[in-house]
């Protein structure tokens, strides 16, 4: 006989035994069972979707035999981006804590759109922030608030700028202005992708995004920038915004921001700093020097889910006029009126999004479980372990870097030593791009690419908190063995000498 | 002496005792535990961040104390999403289903930006996505992505719309475009604050937005509608969308899609379909007909975060046309180059955002969990119990309904039968403020506003799956109460006669 289908939440002591079966599960995941996984995935295309049903089921499964099928299903299509030989892209860590505090910020399920709606997380947001500001090294003019990611911090970023450039176009928007001139936005041609998204999104189209050309170490050129916004002025065209990388994706660079900020400076033009990788640096005495300049920037983006051990996702999102954000952004119907509108805060005043998860919470258990001094340590780990691995490429003839090490990336690619002079640039991308994808098959470590300089260039990055000397080291001799192999099989075209140690 | 500042992540031990720690407070929170503190939160401004230092901890604390602050000193700022007595807004459960997905995929903290950085993440998103969309009846033309919320679906939809009216816009923006007529969107004067903060942000300007007058239940009225249309045409104005609401926020009004959808598709104007609260109820048999027409939208939302148990943030965006959201957004640099980029969807292409939390498994294994047929219980129940709480209003002289019950909303007012013939409207508005703020005082349940043809209102929503008959019950007599004490208060001014029920 059918059962009538039960009403509320699952059942409680399911749900009790289901959390301690996960939360042990997990323990062991994040104690070294996620290394006896392929860091990439081995699946193919459309293998996970066939798997599984093509509708809903029509009766509600226990618990255990869900989590069974994630286990038998699911898993084999995972990357495991919590594994320490992730190390493409900008990893980080879900830490201990991080996943704590994510547990804890679900079952309460805030949603802090007003301060009245959740005071505790519209708050600790605050201070959260106020934390990371100081220890980053930025002045209290620097008003935090936290979005999704580093692409919704840019778009926020320009917004304001936006904003800040032309105060009607809130109500009047940018279409069929004719007492408007074109607008401009500056970055280098190694900023990230969000910027070009934020144009789009914005209204002001990928031509009104002009990219700037970079010096030999991958910088903005400040001549090349100087002329540009000059160049601009003189047409009529109306400069709002440059966008300077701290911590460019492709290769780390750091643009030269003092001179940026005086450029801005001079024409009131809206400086956005996108340090959303490598800001947590600037903790570190030694590295501080990276946010030179930065405490003059308008706003500023720093990434907790990329290098400060915070599960995705959750961006610092930093600015000195965010009265400006809120002239383009706030806007309060009667349904979200509240008597506390001018004593507090409420968030959903500086956002594009209303719904706001407790985000704040994973900071602060983050940075209260390690403490100033173990943030720092962790990030000086990972730098040291860079330069360590960045040493045994430079030892090694077969390989070079493509750029300066900067913090704790490093690009590079093969060049084998014994390979014909003159050797065709398009083989020798060939030959980096089969190494890479070999390297990965191997499931041990994960690295991704990129170009520079028009050279495929292979990246490695440091940023996970069990990634240890022996993780960097094998990522050398993965590297090495791989090289060695295809130049094997390649040996029918020509073929590298052998050399004494293999 | 000072120890050595530890690396890695936290102990595993303390972590695994933690975990445990945490799940069993939270299996009492979620078992009643949560009915123990007042739903809206007492503190005062700025009291939760006076309880906290004001710098970050200089080393690291053990976890146990850090759980101690939590309950010491952010407990009393939370506002209690997850307690059956909330009933503000549009409220839903962070279920246990949800929770224990919410604290997989942070352990887990995959990012789908490419399909190959989380193959499971991304092609579950299709499966569960394909699932809700059968159970919603909406036709397999429609293809699906998740974003954190109703105010990005809102933004995608109309920035899919801009590309649809104005395929360069993507390149050439709008500014200074000579060649570009004003551009105009419509939506109910009803709609949803975000489609404003869309309109800003697109740079189309918030005098884009037409907003149409809604007939006396709240629907937008189509024959204003054509006529605003048939104006803007004539005065060289280009209508790019209209944003349909299912399920207003202020009344859950049910705008007439099947006449806006003959209107849009006679001009190829993109219908975008509102759906965020009222969608999962188009589940029941006996409720489908809310989405009469909406199969011939060009996009929909509804946000499993606000109706279907699902711990925020998750908004289910539907579009018949992704290809057009693609050719707005999809931008891929080298450093995300992947081979697979043909064969497979990477979900980056059809978003702002490019970091992607591994949202699709709460949806999958809350749907797994309930099955379709306990979704359809747990949603009928609530509109049953709304029913109850509309009966019982009307069945008080002292109370009047503002708008025909919808689903799982109630709007109403007080209107004591004994106060003074002609009561001045804001007196009227000044008493209901007055009970609202004294029953939410009360701490048992949590009600909000709006106002409706000028007049304060009250809103009760039924969306928690521990809400029962007790908790609607409690909330009448607790309006019931509140009136009594307040009319006594008042009685110097004038005075309800005494009921025989008192």
């Amino acid at each position: 006989m059918q059962q009538p289908t039960p009403l509320g939440d699952m059942d409680n002591e399911s749900f009790r035994r289901s959390a301690h079966r996960l939360v042990d599960w997990i323990a062991r995941y994040l104690d070294g069972g996620a290394d006896s996984y392929p860091v990439l995935s081995r699946v193919r295309p459309g293998e996970i979707q066939a798997s599984l049903p093509a509708a809903a089921p029509a009766h509600g499964r226990p618990m255990p035999e869900i989590l069974d099928d994630f286990e038998r299903l699911l898993m084999p299509g995972l990357t495991h981006w919590n594994h320490p030989g992730f190390m493409a892209y900008f990893n980080s860590s879900a830490s201990g804590p991080g996943v704590l505090a994510e547990l804890l910020t679900a079952a309460l399920n805030q949603q802090a759109m007003l301060w009245r709606t959740s005071p505790a997380a519209t708050e600790l947001e605050a201070v959260a922030l106020g934390w990371l500001r100081d220890l980053l090294g930025l002045p209290p003019a620097f008003d935090g608030v936290i979005f999704d990611g580093g692409s919704s911090s840019n778009l926020h970023a320009l917004l304001a700028a936006r904003q800040a450039a032309v105060a009607e176009v809130r109500t009047r928007g940018l279409l069929a202005r004719g007492d408007l001139p074109p607008v401009r936005v500056y970055c280098s041609e190694h900023a990230h992708s969000s910027v070009d998204k934020a144009a789009i999104v914005l209204g002001l189209g990928q031509e009104a995004l002009r990219k700037i050309p970079a010096d030999d170490r991958y910088r903005m050129r400040t001549d090349a920038l100087a002329e540009a916004i000059g160049d601009d002025e003189a047409a009529g065209v109306l400069p709002i915004a440059v966008v300077a990388t701290v911590g460019t994706t492709s290769s780390g660079s750091i643009d030269p921001v003092p001179a940026v900020a005086d450029l801005c400076g001079a024409r009131r033009i809206w400086l956005h700093v996108d340090a959303s990788w490598a800001g947590p640096a600037a903790m570190l005495p030694e590295e501080a020097a990276i946010f030179d300049g930065v405490e003059r920037a308008d706003s500023v983006v720093v990434n907790p889910h990329k290098w400060l051990f915070t599960p995705l996702d959750l961006s610092a999102f930093y600015c000195r006029r965010m009265e400006v954000l809120e002239a383009a952004l706030a806007l309060t119907p009667e349904y979200l009126a509240t008597k506390e509108a001018g004593a507090a805060r409420n968030l959903m005043d500086t956002g594009i999004a209303l719904g706001r998860r407790f985000r704040a919470l994973k900071l602060w258990m983050v940075m209260s479980s390690f403490g100033a001094d173990g943030l720092r340590a962790r990030i000086r780990e990972h730098i040291r372990l860079t330069d360590g691995f960045a040493s045994q490429l430079r030892a090694d003839p077969d390989f070079e870097l493509l750029a300066p090490v900067s913090l704790a990336l490093v690009c590079f690619r093969a060049v084998p030593s014994g390979c014909p002079a003159g050797m065709p640039a398009a083989e020798l991308d060939e030959l980096n791009a089969a190494l890479l994808e070999r390297v990965n098959a191997g499931g041990e470590v994960y690295l991704s690419h990129t170009r520079l300089g028009g050279r495929y260039t292979l990246r490695l990055v440091v940023g996970h908190l069990r990634t240890s000397e022996m993780h960097v080291r094998s990522a050398h001799e993965l590297l090495r063995r791989g090289l060695d192999e295809l130049l094997e099989v390649r040996s029918g075209t020509w073929r590298a000498p052998a050399r004494p140690s293999d």
